[in-house]
């Protein structure tokens, strides 16, 4: 492999607002030119997909206020200081839908944002739920619905989901489950 | 479906870089609760599947400073002023590998960053190529591959390409391919 990487020069942060913190690096390439390189720090997050005793996902409908539009997910969110991305997983799972998982295996990691972003988010499928009391953030409003997997890739190829992290995991999930 | 829908009370824009713009808006969400949103505003974007006349496929090695790892992709690019994501495809095609593009063909768009940016990409597969001048960024740096789509698997299953647009990509490649 050709030598690639970018030496950094100098590093700053530049913006650090509420939720999102911006740092600016001067980088150095292989061929000499320098440049800056602008990027948000995420703490990485858990995508989990659960599969209910009778063999449906759950899956959610939420407002995103970046895009604007409603978007059909799989629970996730950000990590918390020290925790896992299991541990963010089987919480998010909670605090969704109201459910601890029995079971859990790691299907892959994603980098969502390699243009702006060191985000990185572990994709969980889980199985064996047992209700538990969900805790929603107040500032999350959701609708939650479960789907056979065909129904699934219906609105998949029908470009219904577009978010990514729930796109890629329904292509391991069909794996997974050998189809 | 519910009502999620958020109502916006205030819109700033909090921090201008050289590359990354942040809005932060105040919202009322449909439970009465008030939040504010921070995000990023992107122009789109757009990536090309690029397959060459002996059925193999072009992909890039390209050293990604906010994550600090060299991924595999493929040649992808933010939209210029008054484009067209297809204009976009064609653009980066020719300035990132050497190559116009005969035919060009929407697979489908993906959004990558729902919780902080409101950037969609636009996935294309291109065929029927024409050498051309590549005119690289100098501060892109790139190395060239061509695979089949077999060998592109496996890559993909052994979690070697967690690039989303590119993963995503080749989901929707298998698909058009009958396979």
């Amino acid at each position: 492999m050709k030598n690639l990487k970018e030496k950094v020069l100098s590093t700053d942060l530049i913006f650090g607002g509420r939720f999102l913190k911006i740092w600016r690096d001067e980088v150095e390439l292989p061929n000499g030119f320098k440049s800056f390189r602008e990027y948000i720090k995420h703490p990485g997050a858990a995508m989990v997909i659960p599969e209910t005793k009778d063999g449906k996902f759950i899956m959610i409908h939420q407002y995103r206020h970046s895009v604007g539009q409603v978007f059909l997910e799989f629970p996730a969110g950000k990590k918390d200081k020290g925790e896992t991305t299991e541990q963010t997983a089987a919480r998010e799972l909670q605090e969704e839908v109201g459910f601890k998982p029995g079971y859990l295996q790691l299907l892959t990691h994603i980098h969502p944002v390699i243009g702006y972003s060191n985000e990185q988010i572990d994709l969980y499928y889980a199985k064996d739920l047992e209700a538990a009391p969900a805790m929603k953030d107040p500032d999350e409003v959701l609708e939650i619905f479960e789907f056979t997997l065909d129904e699934i890739l219906e609105k998949l190829w029908n470009h219904q989901i577009t978010d990514v992290k729930t796109q890629i995991g329904i292509f391991w999930l069909q794996k997974l489950k050998g189809r």
